[in-house]
């Protein structure tokens, strides 16, 4: 199976990447632009910063102590998506193996001296799941073997300590290892890795030990906390574990954890981490909008674990939670033509930021895309991501075909071959045409905020969803559903213990949040009060903007910024144009806000 | 004159330690807790953590780079203080230092070979400030004979070169040895450490040289901006320069800056430095309650620079803001045993604390007062401030005494004696009793909350401020005037620009900010909307409580915390209590809020 998450139980398997063909559309356009851009930018900058040369031995080693891992997350997003370049840079690392498998370009001298902050499990995570995809998508080369190498090694020294890795990530790469080998220590090294985190089994660090989720056991935590990544990356590894080794009550406490941190942690956009300082999820409800830090890297490890959720579930929730997040994050971060990335996604931009060259420190602030960063994760997990985005669209129980999002593409499983044509999520109308058929049924997933959706096939229209809906029938070539799903704009308001956006409220359509950006002319968005009215559509180049009425209210500006009556929230009338949230800074440096103060 | 501050020039000149007394009462009690406790506890923790044992050559050396300045900062403390621990300390550093005046316990063989992160011309400056307290309250000693050799090396060093140090202190430190002893080369010394920081004066870092305020010359930027501390440090540098060379210029640019940082950049409590990261001032009108950093040592800082603006142009505006950050950052940090310090102070403690042993690492987190911090500078600046807060009280003009803060003290000017009797902040009456008379003009500061102020002496009564208020008699011993200041409590509503307490009001009281706090069963406050109704009064051991009357809103837990209409607001009517900000805390850990939701 090509596909970067291949459970062997669960309500829903996974369709390989050989099984879903994304055709030109606005999931394929930026699939494309991965194998054609994105792939070759990432390995231009790491060459130019040294990190690949790090392998080769160049002195002095470069870069910061788990640059390794870039390389093998660009190897992972090459080998999904057959990238030519990954024979040589495959040769490369494989020449820095260590004859017992130990593989890191910064400690090989003082292995594993620091476990908290060394990140060397972590650099082997990314390994292995490079060596996977390479597995699975081309099979045994050398690449391959170095993974298992890597991870024989890592088994022979950490199996019988109480050792584990200061970022969690290795545990769902063992994981993918077992299923994609069979190999049962993997499995059992991933299990104990899960288990033992938060005996605790890492040394005290000053930012405190949720900071890398080993304050408690991660069976019983409540809810997803510390560094936003770190935690949803070993949420990930424990529901992998707990699919494979029949572990109900672990998969139901990851359950229970990503339900309080959609409930109480995301941002609108999906995005998860308030807290520029440690990068680190919040308290309940703290969700800042303009510091929110919504990394890039989070969002798309959210999408790794509501994947793995929905797989084991069949919940269509973790499905809306993961398009959204799709839309919101994902297709946030590079900029159109490939070459620029967000490495912080925040909900409100105050003043537009000053371009900066180079490379960029990934704390200083957010609101421009940059080229390359100190810490380049991103750039890199989006490649990988983009390269294995089809293995998202859809899944199957048995011969029943789920499709999960919508995309122009081709969709194979058993015998049944499905042509979906949409201009989602512009539009709401899907078709699915058979091109190939057999008996069985077609589910598809209705969002939570598509009411009214309806389903039309054999020349009756019904009600859909929300969730999902069924279309069963002995499918012939010709055949076709189509699926409506209302796109009006609807205004979104927060609950009242998210004090950050309190009064304001945001336009959302479909499955993309919209924010205001005042570029040049535009009025300033400190200033603006919008009307909670539906806002008139308008397409520019495809891309349906919307322009709602608000309020220019006078600034008013005082000596001392808090006085004895309530504030104007009135004034002269304005026109507010919104665009879609995943499409802001694309006109240069800009304010934003997602959450608009209400008149 | 025995002062920290001891200007040449300006509309007002200080009245020095030796001419104003406190007595019991707010402050009164807080000088004697520092010179009884305070100084103690913080020599005692130095000892403990190595810091003392850095300058005796104990190996390995504790602390970090900067730690040093923490002994000069307890020096300065027990020197305005009296502390009989002076002469020990000071030998003890002065044995420390090397035959050419160099000093630092750090960077002795690496000198200067960091001046971005080195500190080590901030210890000097910390250094210097000691030597200039005990040059003024005691005379020349080996303390005053280390701080100019220290000086004197530092110019030798720095005359004619183009750098500065990472972290502006050792201006102002400079212009008090210069007013101090006369010798113009210290003036001259700081005045170009002034000039050329931010042409720039010192290496790129990666958090961006608006850090350091090295992005560009002092007296071309409109704001406070970059780390708040560093900030308002070189702002009291510039101020000092600007006096002392007739620099009307460089005085207007920083009257400036202090404008714009107060209307868009300050926290109602007074407080300064809107963000973790960094430590740092946000953008305008960026002002989280939550995550407000409000740096006990940016208050403190904050006091020095307004104190600076009040005796160079008079402007009650400047006390103003000081009186605010001494009541509500000031006397907020230190617990009433001045056994345990915030470091920072948040308007807005989502949960209750978790109770933290040790030396706390200072970046993890508020709501607790802790005995030692790895970074302590918060506790000894308490220390040197409180041991030195007399010289705030008052001022003279010529013959004219002028008084900014009120508590029951003793002042003496050029023959006339005033003992002041006031309940202040509990009450707003103020009587100053003459004890010794002569002819003149006594000015009392009518703080800018106080509409309707009266003032009462030789039997008539009349309106008084805002702003001050003169009297003038030819005093005789047995005459009173009275301030009558009113003290009703009052619902504060933020500038609309102010996103994060939008909707949201706050209650004060004179000087005084108030929270509501919620400790074991009170009613929980993220649930809390307030009714902007006078809240009733309560005294409790002295202390005015408010009692508000509020809404206790059901938490209608949802799924996912944006929905489609307007969240609820109202809900089972409950009283809360507020309590002033000052006292948070002292019930043990609480969650609390300045800003309240309303209903």
């Amino acid at each position: 199976m090509v596909s970067p998450v291949t459970p062997s139980a669960g309500v829903l398997s996974p369709l390989g990447l050989d099984a879903v063909r994304l055709a030109p559309g606005f999931w394929g356009d930026r699939a494309a632009l991965n194998h054609e851009v994105i792939i070759g930018h990432c390995l231009e900058w790491m060459e130019r910063e040294g990190w690949i040369g790090n392998f080769r031995g160049e002195r002095p080693r470069r870069g910061r102590e788990f640059s390794d891992s870039e390389a093998y997350k660009l190897l992972e997003a090459m080998a999904w998506s057959g990238h030519p370049g990954l024979p040589e840079l495959a040769a490369t690392v494989a020449a820095a193996q260590e004859d017992d498998g130990y593989l890191n370009t910064r400690w090989s001298s003082e292995r594993y001296s620091d476990l908290e902050w060394g990140h060397e499990l972590y650099c082997y995570g990314h390994l292995i799941q490079a060596g996977v995809a390479r597995l699975r998508a081309h099979g045994e080369d050398e690449l391959t073997k170095v993974a298992r190498r890597a991870a024989d090694h890592l088994c022979d020294r950490f199996m019988e300590t109480t050792e584990t890795c200061g970022h969690p990530e290795v545990e769902m790469a063992l994981v993918e290892l077992y299923r994609a080998t069979g190999t049962e220590r993997y499995l059992e090294m991933a299990r104990r890795l899960v288990e033992r985190r938060g005996r605790p089994a890492l040394g005290p660090i000053h930012l405190g030990r949720a900071y890398f989720q080993d304050d408690m056991p991660v069976r019983r935590a409540r809810v997803l906390r510390g560094h936003a990544v770190r935690a949803l990356y070993l949420a990930c590894g424990a529901v992998d574990v707990a699919v494979e080794t029949g572990d109900g009550d672990l998969l139901q406490a990851i359950e229970e954890q990503w339900e309080n941190t959609v409930a109480r942690r995301t941002h609108l956009t999906g995005g998860m981490g308030s807290r520029h300082s440690d990068e680190a999820f919040g308290e309940d409800f703290e969700l800042p909008a303009d510091r929110a830090y919504s990394e890039t890297c989070a969002g798309i490890a959210s999408i790794m674990l509501s994947h793995r959720l929905l797989l084991a579930t069949g919940r269509a929730r973790y499905a809306d939670l993961a398009e959204r997040t799709m839309y919101n994050v994902l297709a946030t971060s590079p900029a159109p033509d490939g070459r620029s990335f967000f490495y912080a996604n925040p909900l409100h931009m105050r003043i537009p930021p000053e371009p900066r060259e180079g490379v960029v420190d990934h704390t200083s602030g957010a609101g421009l895309r940059s080229s390359w960063y100190d810490v380049s994760c991103c750039p890199n997990n989006i490649a990988r991501t983009l390269a294995s985005l089809p293995a998202y669209l859809a899944a199957a129980d048995g011969d029943a075909l789920h499709v999960h999002h919508y995309a122009p593409a081709e969709i194979r499983h058993r015998g049944l071959t499905l042509r979906l044509e949409t201009d989602y999520p512009w539009s709401g109308t899907v078709t699915a045409h058979v091109v190939e058929g057999r008996p069985g049924r077609i589910v598809l997933r209705v969002p939570s905020w598509a009411e009214g959706a309806t389903l039309t096939h054999g020349g009756t229209t019904r009600p859909a969803g929300p969730g999902h809906v069924t279309a069963e029938a002995d499918w012939r070539p010709g055949d076709r559903i189509r699926l409506d799903l209302p796109m009006a704009s609807r205004w979104t308001f927060p609950d009242r213990r998210v004090d950050a956006v309190r009064g304001c409220a945001a336009v959302e359509r479909g499955p993309l949040v919209y924010c205001a950006e005042s570029v040049a002319d535009d009025p300033p968005l400190a200033l603006v009060t919008a009307l909670p009215e539906p806002p008139a559509e308008r397409t520019r180049d495809g891309v349906v903007e919307l322009e709602a009425r608000a309020c220019l209210v006078p600034a008013g500006d005082a000596p001392w910024p808090y006085r004895d009556g309530h504030p104007d929230t009135t004034g002269r009338e304005v026109t507010l144009r919104l665009v879609p949230y995943h499409r802001w800074g694309n006109r240069g440096p800009s304010s934003m806000r997602v959450w608009l103060p209400l008149a």
